[in-house]
Parts: C-alpha cells; structure tokens; sequence
C-alpha cells in the first residue's frame, strides 16, 4: 500500500495506523499496582527484549546492561531498596537498567570488531569511525561527561520498551525512586563497570489501580513545543 | 479479544501484534542521507507530535521543551553547528531536545496546579506528593545531580518519537553530535532555564542512503542482558 506526502512523494504504509498508535500513548500510564497473577507470554517477553536490545544509542556502542530479575528474594531485596514499593514483587518482569561508567578504548575497539564481524567488512576500513569515537568520547568534550552520556543512552531504551510493552497493552512503570548503590551491592554490579540508574516493572495492572483511571497530566503541545 | 497468560489470567490482545513489532525495530534505522522532496503528513506529525508530548518523565514534570524548527535559514544555521550533517536540513522535520537545566518550587507548584486542575482535586489534596518531590529533587539526593536527571528524561522523549516515528515508517535519526551551546545561541535559549541536548532528524530515508541496506550491529542478548 502507498501513500502520498503533501509534496507529492509516495510513501509506504506503516506497521500500525496512526490512530491506534495514539490510543497506545493514551493508554500508557506509570502503574503503581501490578496484578501478580499476571504474566507477560514467552512470546511478548521476546520482543520487549528486543526493543532493549535494538534500542538506538550514540555511535551504537550500547552503554547498558539489562538486569531481569525473577529469583523473589532478589525481588524482595530489590523492593526494601525502592521504599518498597509493590511494583518491584508484584509485575510480572522487572529490569534494572544499568549504565557503563566510563568507556574506554577496549569498548571502542570491541564494538568495531562486532561492527567488522556482522557487516562482514575489514576492521580496519572502520579506522576513521573508530578515530572519529575515540576523539569524541575519550579525548574531547564528551569525555568529561561520559557518565551523563551513558545515563541518557539507557533512557532511550527505557523509552523504547516502555512504548513497545504498551504496544502489546503490557503495563509498565518506570521507577527512579531507588537506592541506585543498594541495587549494584543487591545485584553484584560492584566492580563491574556498570551501575544501576532505574528500574522498569512490566506487567498487567491490578483491577483495583485507581491510577489506570486517573487522567494524564501533561503540558499542553503550546506550552512544551515550539515552531520556529 | 482475550488471549491467555502462562498463569491463566486473561489479558486483552494489543494495539498490535508482535510480529510487526519487531518488524518495526528492525525496520529502523540511524539514517544518514534524507530524501528532502518527501514530507511527513501533518496527521502523521500530530501523532509524532504527541508521542512527545505523552512520554512519562519522572513524578510527571516534563523537564523539557521541544524545538521544531521549520525555518530554513535556521535550519541551514544548526546544521553548521551540527558538523555539517546533511540531516538538519533534509529531513522532514527537525526537533532539537531541550532539558531544564534546574527544577525549583516554582516548578513543581505549577505541575502541582496543572494536575489539580487537569483531575479536578483540590491542590490541597496533593500536599504530600508536592512534598515527596520537593524532598527528592529540591533538598533531597537527586538536587545534586537535577541536570543529568533532566537529561535522562529528555532521552525517553527521545526513544518514544524515535520509537512511534518506525511504527509510520517514518525514518528518524538521533543527533548527538552537536554543539549545544551554539544551537542554544542560535535558537535563543540562553537565559531561559532550558538547554539543547540533542536533536532528531525526522522524514524519509532517500533511495541512496547505503546505510538502510547495513547491517544492525548489536551485540547478542546473553551479553547485554543479564537473568538472575
């Protein structure tokens, strides 16, 4: 099927309709009550496993670990460090979205290999690229900033299974409120390189969430977007 | 229509089904080379639009402003600031990313007063939660770090249009690489309280950008993404 654009270009048609894409938005919400009887399908779970997984990031050099964590008592740990609040216990998945804190030149030179491995080119024909990060992240502005950097990399995943799960009509929560240290000595992460920066729980809302019925708070498009 | 989870409990079928999907993660890309005779439709960019405008964002604050920049003199001036990437002025739409640089009492009030009156509740009644969100972001941990908060919330912003735009087969691609500062000169930020982070590039792939026919390059799931 094809489409026209207002200059005339044709486009093709998309994976969704535009109108139930914006009823997914509508009816995303932060969950504060998991119902947990209920469980995301092996099926579901794999796509938002690759909607982490297939997430964009600066250069492409994925900065981030996913933790998810079904063992309960390393939920029940979990929950006593997010002020224990149930959705940590009570949906079905709960990721921990980890950061890389620093990137050095062995994380540059394995992601050209992976890059030479997959696109079945020589690594060295990647050398520009290569030199092009390296001046970036490790010798020039960017690298005073590199733990910034990498937070704001793991969000973009976060966006991206947060709006796939709501795609499928799976809730979710995106939980800031932790104790970050508490997760990486809970988790292991000490030592590792990586730290823990949120938490995502996804999952089914409980019938009694009054949450699911509040309206959506937002700033009216006037007031947070600006033409220019 | 009703599906049924592993556990038993019934959970409705989504606003899509997964194999589109993940068609739709693998269809995206970083593109490279927009073709600029191609327009995205404007109910297409009402959807992209609100898929902004709708992003959760930690307690609901939005710490952001979206620049959509349609003057092409403005346009041609970003693109000097952005290393000369031909996307800042090919592409369809071109939305520069701006984070509050500090959150005070002021702004939480007034997000206190939009949900009151969005809810229909007294301000009165949401007292405690002003209060848990001045004691995180105003005296509390996080007062220390409200830039890289902010930052971070931008960037779910940036997953969700990224995110909708594929689901359109719209192509997008995230800018970085910028100088921020000069964006903020040139799009008149400074002194508002709000500056650049990134931009994205929004529109249609043209027919020669070689790199819609690359590779992905990810690294594999048992890397990245950790049970336990």
């Amino acid at each position: 099927m094809i489409g026209l654009t207002a200059s005339g270009g044709s486009v093709s048609v998309g994976f969704m309709n535009r109108t139930e894409l914006g009823s997914a938005l509508e009816w995303r919400y932060a969950t504060k009550k998991f119902d947990p009887a209920k469980v995301i399908s092996p099926e579901d779970w794999s796509v938002l496993e690759e909607s982490l997984r297939l997430s964009p990031s600066s250069y492409g050099l994925q900065p981030w670990r996913f933790h998810v964590v079904q063992n309960s008592q390393i939920r029940q740990q979990l929950k006593v460090a997010s002020w224990n609040q149930s959705q940590v216990t009570d949906a079905s998945h709960y990721v921990v979205i980890a950061y890389q804190e620093s990137v050095g030149e062995a994380d540059i030179r394995k992601f050209m290999e992976t890059t030479a491995m997959i696109r079945g080119v020589d690594v060295g024909s990647l050398e520009r690229y290569r030199m092009l990060i390296e001046g970036d992240l490790l010798t020039g502005m960017r690298s005073k900033e590199i733990s910034t950097w990498s937070q704001r990399q793991t969000y973009i995943a976060m966006g991206f299974v947060m709006l796939a799960a709501a795609l499928l009509k799976i809730d979710s929560c995106p939980m800031e409120g932790i104790e970050a240290d508490e997760y990486d000595r809970i988790l292991g992460l000490k030592g590792t390189g990586f730290k823990t920066v949120a938490g995502v729980a996804l999952g089914y809302r409980h019938a009694e969430d009054k949450y699911a019925l509040s309206k959506k708070v937002r700033y009216p498009a006037s007031e947070i977007i600006r033409y220019l």
